[in-house]
């Protein structure tokens, strides 16, 4: 019955332990706190699949020196409203909320600031970077591309090209704010994996066979010859996804000039996205959250088409989740937690002590 | 038989033809020669329902006033990289490439460049837009909505909240550009009415019936209570193109706080998002061409489903319509002339002469 119930567990004592843990792996402390609070932020929003599930993924990458545990960017170019970052393998989750900070800079002076950010390691969801910029009164998008990685068929095809690519946006409101993070393809990596961990089919046909089937069946993501990744459309609208992707990638990879043609093998880092518009250089803020507040009325007031699942805001669930698990705990599944158990075991830093935690059956 | 046969009509002819049309309804000659240089340039591309059949449209919303024939846009706020402009109804086929040139300018100064305009009448096509900041070495993204208009469903909706919102992209290669022009929903509403007027299904289920049904039927749309256009992403992956949707709104009409929220009634005119990035900010523009040629390349190597179809990069088909209607004359057909001879006869302008014309069995 043990094994049923979910591990509770303040998210502060989440991130000190897990900044505990990087910091031994060889994180300075300002890195490993950063990336400790990003990963939490991940599990806090929901985001399963990019919270401390990474954990052991980064102190395996800081201790074999893929990801760098000290130092800094350095701004490579630059003008008055665009910049290009080189991560040079340091944590995204440490560099990107830099480049935010950096982009508001810019759009205060220029309207918009853009940050280009190449060799950024995990990054993680690109949702836990989004309110940093909604609090300064700022819009906000990002992208995200990873040049050594080929998961997502381009459309017509059933061979990968593109990798995963997320696309999110935050944007205030007079109420809570919009917090979109999606993925240009029918589904994430992330999602096929859990799904294949979970001995689970696919809620729908989101991966293209070797063969050219769609499939629901993610174990063929595994197989040799792997299915790829579908772009968004699926059969009849997979031009649109595709084109998404291309953009995605050209805004990214090609922008850095770190992209598909690159003769360095292995690359396993990051390329990101964001551009910050400041609203005020229009009018009021006031006014500019009236006009988003309309927007998300209009939505929500819309008839569903199943009356008992009225239409959602994008980051209504996240937030949600968020305020739950900021009063209960985050909850970990028993295998999460006995995987972050062996991280701690490993890295000797241990757990924080039952006292401290509470578990509740699901 | 000769109802069969498409006119062919060239390029210039039929943009000096259009120019006179709406000289004589009222525009300023710079302006009349903009309106139709753009409505020829979305028929040379094949995009027939931005094309001359949106002629009568055109001459009708000039002649009733809905349409400035005289004057210039007003740059209402601006700071060193954004700008709003007021088109103060206005053509957007005449006040869109302006923008473009103003967002060059900044993005040669501060790397990137953009202006929102609001209040654009006819847009047309965005994808006529592209090439202009292409020929400047530029990356372009614009994005287009319709405060008056309510046409597509947020997901899990069966009522309309957006506009059926265009996305666009151009990009320079090593070779020919990329041309990226989207709806964010499965169909645009031209299509739909393009439907109707052939007495056609949709080729997908791109609507949703007042009963939250996903039809082909495209009369529906005209019905009531009528049909509403599906978001990309459909029954499973909706809220994808939704949150798509809810991105194009919010940098279009709330940015420009001519939005949703707003007492005007019947506000017909379109808000336009144009953003221009200098990608020799980073390096050099033929180093930023070999990265997109990669991408370009590895979506052409992608192995196709089927064999017979080789994946196409977003443009290729326009491009290759367009060289095709350069040489051979744009091919009208025999529906579509009989509406430009009526507008001919309205307007008192005759059409080119037959000795012009280029008559072929399809």
């Amino acid at each position: 019955m043990s094994e049923q119930k979910n591990i509770y567990l303040a998210a502060a004592q989440a991130a000190n332990w897990a900044a505990q843990c990087l910091q031994k792996a060889g994180a300075a402390p300002a890195i490993a706190e950063a990336m400790a609070h990003h990963l939490v932020a991940a599990d806090l929003l929901g985001f399963r699949t990019h919270g401390l599930m990474r954990l052991g993924y980064n102190i395996r990458c800081l201790q074999q020196g893929e990801t760098r545990g000290n130092g800094e960017h350095v701004v490579e170019h630059q003008r008055a409203a665009l910049q290009l970052w080189d991560a040079n393998y340091l944590s995204g989750l440490y560099v990107v909320p830099k480049a935010v900070n950096a982009a508001i800079s810019m759009a205060q002076q220029c309207g918009t600031g853009t940050v280009v950010i190449k060799r950024a390691q995990h990054v993680a969801a690109l949702a836990v970077y989004l309110e940093q910029a909604i609090a300064a009164g700022m819009l906000i998008q990002m992208m995200c591309a990873t040049p050594g990685q080929q998961a997502v068929a381009p459309h017509g095809a059933k061979s990968a090209w593109f990798s995963p690519n997320p696309f999110a946006i935050g944007v205030p409101t007079q109420s809570q704010p919009i917090l979109l993070d999606i993925s240009l393809s029918m589904t994430a990596a992330g999602k096929v994996r859990q799904a294949i961990a979970e001995g689970q089919p696919l809620p729908y046909p989101a991966l293209i066979t070797a063969a050219g089937d769609y499939t629901t069946d993610a174990a063929t993501f595994m197989t040799e010859p792997a299915s790829v990744l579908a772009p968004l459309g699926g059969r009849d609208l997979g031009y649109k996804g595709s084109g998404l992707c291309l953009f995605s990638e050209i805004w990214t990879l090609a922008l850095s000039q770190f992209g598909r043609h690159q003769e360095e093998p292995n690359i396993a880092a990051n390329t990101v996205w964001l551009q910050v518009i400041d609203p005020s250089t229009f009018g009021s803020l006031e006014a500019f959250q009236a006009q988003t507040q309309a927007l998300v009325d209009g939505m929500k007031a819309a008839t569903p088409i199943t009356p008992a699942h009225p239409v959602r805001v994008p980051g209504e669930g996240a937030l949600a989740t968020r305020a739950q698990q900021l009063q209960q705990g985050i909850a970990y599944s028993p295998a999460l937690w006995r995987q972050l158990m062996k991280v701690a075991q490993q890295i000797q830093v241990p757990l924080p002590t039952s006292q401290n935690l509470r578990a509740e059956v699901e």
